[in-house]
């Protein structure tokens, strides 16, 4: 039984939090909180042991009635592995944290690629991160890439990869953050996912430009690929069917944007709603004059909760075989084989 | 076993089928579609049986290879009542239907009064409901007011109600409706809403206005009710506290807006991610110069699913009493007493 | 001619400083920007003297080479009266510097009441300002209801007011303020905005309770007014026609939202497409029961530019009569009489 | 004098209408309204003759004492050229009136290239247009890539072109267009916009994708460029610093997104606060592994209004070299030679 602690409860770190309870071969130890609003209440109703990070707000929970298991140190006592669910930037502080107590942790894809010794998707590299201290699950967008084109280098050579990332610019539970009415460039041109995504995909040659835009449900992605003919249209729907953690979908079903494909994640009963798989459009798959085209869809708050899953099995070198390891995640989840 | 059919598979229709499929003394014997969307995948995934409605697209049914059980006239043959949850005022022309088949139906708030022998709410008038042959479940407006309204009619005596409806302008599966970025006025004032409670709450004096603004997941409503100073603030926390389907809140939790109100639904677990309770900022409830505030919120797609639910019992006199009958349906949805 | 410097150039100052260049008694002698951007290349293209505010970025200004006439404290040697335009309660802090030039001072309504000697609005309150040292122009939702409100005052005897104003979440220009998705709630219930036009109307009844929704173009406010039948709609009709900066549209000239008045005032052909004018959809203007009830929408980023120009006059004593002022400031601004 | 009429006075029409007026050698003689709605006050405003073109209507303009010079036909009869300024896809069923007549017509590009002898951009193909009788103005999109690739062809070799456009979903006068809340692929990949820039640059590579998010303000288009090394960065900027009607912008002068661009166009103090430029931001150029980048914005509204006027010249054959009437007509609109 691996124990696991949750450092951060807030979009990523709940629904880890919640993963990590369905699996037999893991104990959630606890989550940390820094203060007591409704994602402590719903700490409390999934009776996740809650450990503070503030000392000077311990009286906050307690005059919220809400009870306290101890300190985040008192969690690293506790945990063979702690998840790293922290805001962007601020694991890297945590890191020392993590050495002192000797426990291994795996940080998200906020956290630049150095701050472990390796950056993970289970389809690209599960081996590299076996048994290491300090590993990293790339980001939303970086993991929805890998997902597809991860797949795509085993069924040919693959020429150069431009893509351009349409990225939501609040998460649904953000009411602060804009634009309200804009589109915002991101000014580094090309930009940083190209990169990011070597860091499980060494081998590719891809180039990324992103804009941000009013929308709060999903990323959306547009591929261009230069392929050699040397498969089909239906070799990549056929690829990407076999993968499980690829969702096919059609604009004639009623996908009509990433509204429906997120009605339809809803109804699929899962924790918070969420759409674990990349839904590509089938409809949009295409090789014309040397290219391949297609776009994809990514839900970011619930994309690399599979993922995580995975990188604690690897990191603790409890499952040898990514595959292996894998279907358990995806049995659990509710994710079809 | 009461046998219920469902009449359309959208926002409504979806939950109600599900609801339905939690209480023990009911039993969904299909639900109907007019097209094989992704609406459709989620009742295969479900397993409802799917009847259908318009006969030229069965055979779209099967290019999707979604099997269909006939067609509405057979599955009316095979229920006591039929919840119409079609498009606003469609169910006044299902309605002779019905009639033909001799089955007891169940509209939705989007139709006119007169399309049944009475409205519905369950606090305010369950016993007039029963063993009729058609009533109508109010619309998920008039259900959030009648939830906090009756209750108060019950505290003291209320003078002139006065609330401004802040409506959604479209549901989240919704992509081509706007406005993106404007306020729409409803141009009747005062609006249909106040006039429409009292189908449910005869004895009230209450006007309202409405406005459309571009947001998708809930309605907001700001009610202000002239007091006669026979109660508290107190006394009207106490009174929202003990209803099992409003849920107090605050903003010192986080809850900001109606996107943390959402976020914290989704952690719920339920069905979609749904709140079925009316949501009521506890520190907008003031007392002042002699009238009553507060805000609420109204998750639109949700907040009348309970009642539907109350309402087959109702209708099919299948339960006297109308608090029993409400909490049997409490606790299939998971709404804590 | 009135020297008038402009501290602050951003969506109120910018348009102050343009409508006083359209004043024959007015020169607009400068205005101050802290940092080189967009807006300083407006100024630039304005020829509008720039001076700057902090010292550490005047070498930005030379890298853009923009020109700067000096800092804040030598525009202030060069006026008679400054217009505080800078953001929500820095006025506060820039009033000692403007006292110790012996400058005259008038601030926007961001700043609280107490700020200046008197609030300000041409309509209810001119003759009070005349003369005074610091006088604070009332912010844009308490200018909209005195727009209405004031004149009604003079038609009969009016009872109490509630009005419900339903905010734009930030100004076109804003592209980091959210929400995106979302209403948020102001929690103080009722809000400031009732008290706040009691400043310039001082006997009235009002209360009044707010919340901020998606939009960037305009606010909207519902208003609901006790009446006691000593006039009829039509009298609040030809009210609101004799009044210049009262706008009356009808739904049925297309004016179906807020996007439609914005298209119209757009085609005016006014500095920045701005609407100086308060709509009213007369559709809207209901008495019924003894409540009159109507809906106005709130150009927020231009409504209170005439009332600014009039304070000016009016501190300056060089206009005593409130309605020659408004007469010289509405031909100036395109405003029909 | 060239005598010209617009059919149609919405988002394009009225904006045309205005830029004649501006001309020296061109006559407004009228514009076409269906029914007496908001831009007909501005017609009336602008004292633009008003023609009809549903003659059930005729009463209606009556009702709202708003004067008709007669009806479209009518209007035909006085005209040398119409501009067809119809909603998408309506021009084509014009065509025979303008035949009929004898007169000739200037499209837009909502109607696809063979309605007209060619397609036209001021940069691309001036005098291909000379002297035709129909001749169609491409559309929004394709004059922002026109007025870019245009240029850059003269430059150097390019290799293939790939450009993502994300495209704003509504107009800001369009109150019920959505969506709220969800990004809207386009399904046909790769897109039409390619193939539409070939009509006025035939020899160019492209391909595009689009995609449609809810924003009402601008388009956005990603631009990826295969290049020889023939040129640099600094080439680049220099051939579009010399293009008037492109606008380099940076971020650093504050140009966050689309909406400061659009604060900054109507400060230009222009007729409905247009920019008539295609503004690229300067920081997102780069030339990288072979390959050019950068990003520009649309506004949808406005672009082509100089290219419109341009056309007119072209096609009455009025000014034979395209360059002479481009410096006319960015005089006339405030266009920065």
């Amino acid at each position: 039984m691996i124990r696991v602690g949750v450092n951060g409860y807030g979009v990523i770190g709940k629904r880890v939090a919640h993963a990590i309870t369905l699996q037999d071969d893991m104990k959630l130890v606890g989550i940390t909180k820094t203060k007591p609003d409704f994602n402590a209440l719903t700490a409390v109703n999934k009776r996740h042991p809650i450990y503070y990070v503030v000392p000077e707000n311990v009286d906050l929970f307690k005059q919220h009635e809400i009870e306290v298991s101890g300190k985040l140190e008192d969690l690293l006592q506790e945990v063979d592995v702690i998840i790293d669910a922290t805001p962007k930037n601020v694991g890297i502080f945590n890191k020392p944290l993590y050495e002192k107590a000797g426990v291994k942790a795996i940080f998200e894809g906020g956290e630049k690629a150095d701050v472990a010794q390796c950056s993970f998707n289970t389809y690209c590299n599960y081996n590299e991160a076996l048994n290491k201290d300090f590993i990293r699950v790339v980001s939303c967008n970086t993991t929805g890439l890998a997902r597809t084109i991860g797949p795509l280098t085993k069924l040919g050579k693959l020429g150069k990869i431009r893509v351009v990332l349409i990225r939501r610019a609040a998460d649904p539970v953000e009411s602060k953050k804009g634009p309200i009415n804009a589109i915002v460039p991101e000014f580094k041109v090309p930009s940083h996912h190209g990169p990011d995504l070597k860091t499980v995909l060494p081998g590719i040659d891809i180039v990324s430009v992103a804009v941000v835009v009013p929308t709060t449900i999903m990323h959306l992605h547009t591929v261009m690929i230069e392929v050699d003919g040397s498969f089909t249209r239906d070799d990549v729907i056929e690829t990407f069917r076999k993968i499980p953690r690829i969702k096919l979908i059609d604009s004639n079903e009623g996908f009509a944007s990433t509204a429906e494909i997120m009605e339809y994640a809803r109804s699929l009963g899962r924790y918070m709603g969420d759409l674990y798989e990349i839904p590509v459009w089938k409809d949009t798959i295409n090789i014309k004059d040397g290219e391949l085209y297609y776009m994809q869809a990514v839900h970011q708050e619930a994309v690399v909760i599979p993922e995580n899953i995975d990188a604690i099995r690897a990191i603790m070198g409890a499952e040898q075989d990514g595959e292996k390891s894998r279907k358990i995640t995806d049995k659990s989840l509710g994710i079809d084989d």
